[in-house]
Formats: C-alpha cells, structure tokens, sequence
C-alpha cells in the first residue's frame, strides 16, 4: 500500500494535529505541499479536496479526501487503534471528546479571532480587520490560560490521567499563539507550564 | 437503572442537539431545568458540572458529568449504537465528523457571533457588542447557506446519503438562525429548503 497524502504547509498548525498524531501512532504519510502563503488552498482544484479550502486534508488511495484534522485523526485511530488516543470506554471517549473542544471552541477560536485581526497576517491586506474583536480574543485567551493552569493542579493532563488527542490539541493551539499571535502563557502559570514542558519533550513535539 | 439527567433550557439549541439525537435512539433522559436566563449556569455549583459553564450536561448516575453536545452524542452512541448517527467505517466516520465540524466551525461559530452582537440579547448589557463583527458573521452565515445548497444538489444530507448527526447540528443551526438570530436562508436556496423541509418531518425535529 503506497502512503497516503497529507496536504500540509509548514509550520501550520492544524496540518501539525494529524502529523503529531501519526508520529504517536508510527503512521507515515507523504507529506504533500499546498502553498497556502500562495493560497493555493482556495484554487478550484483544491476546493474539490476541501470546499472549506483549508488545509489539512488526507487524500487516500482511491481519491478520497478527508478534511478537518480531528476527523483525519480518527481516520487513523480507526486504521489504528493503539497507542488509543480518542478514548476506549463510554465514558472515557466522551471525557476526551468533551475537553478537545473546551479547547477548539474556547481557547483555538480565539487564537484565531486574534490571528486575522493581527498585524501579522494584517499586512496582507486578506482580512477586514476588527481591532476590537482582538482586545476581546486576547483577553478571553490569557484567561482560559488561567483556567488551565487550574485544571492542571488537579489533572496531569488536558483530559485526565494519560496523554490523548486533547493534548495534542492544546500544545498546537499554546506554540502557535506563543510563536505567531504573541500570546505566550503568563510565566506564574506554574501548573500550565509544567505540562507544557512534559508535553513539548515528546519526540512528535518536534515537526513543525 | 434510573434515567440519567439532561441539564437543558427550553429552546436553547445545544440542548436541542442532544435531545434530538436522543430521540432518534430512543432513549429517554430527565430533564433538569438549568435556568440560563438567570445565569445558573455560571454558580459555582453548575461550574463544578461544567468548568465551561454552559449547556448541555449529562449527569450519570455516579454523578459524572459529561459536558459539550457533540460528547454527550457519542456517549449515548457508545451506549445504544442502533441507528448509528457517527458512522459505521473508517471511511464513513470521518466523513461524518468532517461534515459536522464544517457546519459547527463555518456556520455555528457565525451565527454566535451575530447572537452574541445582536439586539436580542444586547439589552441584556452581557458582552461587550462590536456591530462590526456582526456585519461580518451575518455575512458569512449567508454565504455559507449558498455552499450548503450548492452541496445539497448532489448530497441527499449533509454527510451524504442518510441521515447522521451533522444533520441535527445543521437543523438546530438553521432553525436558531431563523427564529432567534434573523438570519434566515433566502427563498431561492431551494436544495437546501428541500432538505430543511425534509429533516423538519421527522416526529425528532418537533422537540424545542
């Protein structure tokens, strides 16, 4: 069986997810540029990968194409099952599915929020920048590090006792923001922290 | 084995979510009224549930609880798999959670923002409103109703031939836009009208 495609772009940190999550499973998949700095994304061959028109997306075998890096990921659990990383009981699956989007919807969408209204991507001239909408997006994320910090008193990680796609979550969503969206974590956030390093010192952690 | 309890609000629409889907398995919940008009669902007591402080909550009868519609759904799969609503193959699960996270990031997260921006709960002086955010999401929630009638000309639903939770993520969204926020799909979208007025049948969809 060749490898299957991942349309994927440096540094990017959704296609990052499915790449950290393969090398946890000791998948491998051909890693094909989508030259989204030349938005290639939105060009009608890649509409027909993903009417979303992002990246990234899993192009099987026979053509098929799978998109949203959570669904890719549990293309791949389903291919493999071990190392389990969505859950193996009732409750368990649901506790991981519950703490992943505590953070897509709380803490990535606003990530996001503050990366299009920011200088950064800015100068592209892509975005109809609402300043206020960033005040607002920034200061719900210093916040939900604050609450992390506190479920991490009690819980060593995101969804509970082992490691599972919610921390994979997490670490794409804190190195982006720290990297690209100037939102680091506040230094005093002792509990975040240390996860943070546990986490960051996983092989997978280093593909960009 | 008692019924395990629901935490739910009359027409708000992530309860709705559940309790459509529950009603597809055939599987009764208790209903809890969590009074979210008078904010009972950010007391410290309903935090302890829900450190996201929202609705729904599933309560098991060990007094776990399970929070965020999407988890609640598939624990409930987990429980009762007949009539499978997330798919059965690898294939066709990712397929499912692909089409439910375009709806739930592309349409859901527009129609808040115009719901949080709105005047309906504006006079509540609860957010701090940024009309040109609304300006935006309207938009965006427009034009994504154009794609889902695009899509719907050769899909029968949203994740293709049968029906599956991405319909009630997208019926719930539809009819909360409609009724709630004034977004409403205009009159000529008529693949997507077909398929609203078809979901909209089913004895599931009278549920508030």
């Amino acid at each position: 069986m060749s490898k299957m495609k991942l349309y994927d772009f440096p540094k990017a940190p959704n296609p990052r997810r499915v790449k950290i999550f393969a090398h946890e499973k000791n998948i491998e998949l051909e890693l094909v540029n989508c030259d989204i700095a030349n938005r290639e994304h939105k060009t009608p061959e890649f509409i027909k990968k993903n009417p979303s028109g992002k990246i990234p997306v899993l192009e099987l075998d026979n053509g098929e194409c799978i998109s949203e890096s959570v669904a890719i990921c549990r293309y791949l659990e389903y291919l493999k099952p071990e190392p389990n990383l969505f859950g193996s009981s009732a409750y368990e699956i649901a506790v991981i599915e519950s703490r992943n989007r505590h953070i897509e919807f709380e803490l990535w969408t606003q990530i996001g929020i503050s990366w299009v209204n920011g200088s950064i991507v800015g100068s592209l001239g892509l975005f109809d920048q609402i300043p206020d909408a960033k005040v607002a997006s920034d200061k719900n994320v210093m916040s939900f590090y604050q609450r992390l910090d506190h479920e991490f008193n009690s819980n060593h990680f995101v969804a509970g006792e082992r490691f599972t796609i919610a921390d994979i979550t997490l670490i794409s969503a804190i190195d982006f923001a720290s990297e690209m969206v100037e939102l680091k974590p506040e230094e005093d956030l002792k509990n975040l922290h240390r996860w943070r390093n546990e986490v960051s010192s996983r092989p997978s952690m280093k593909i960009e």
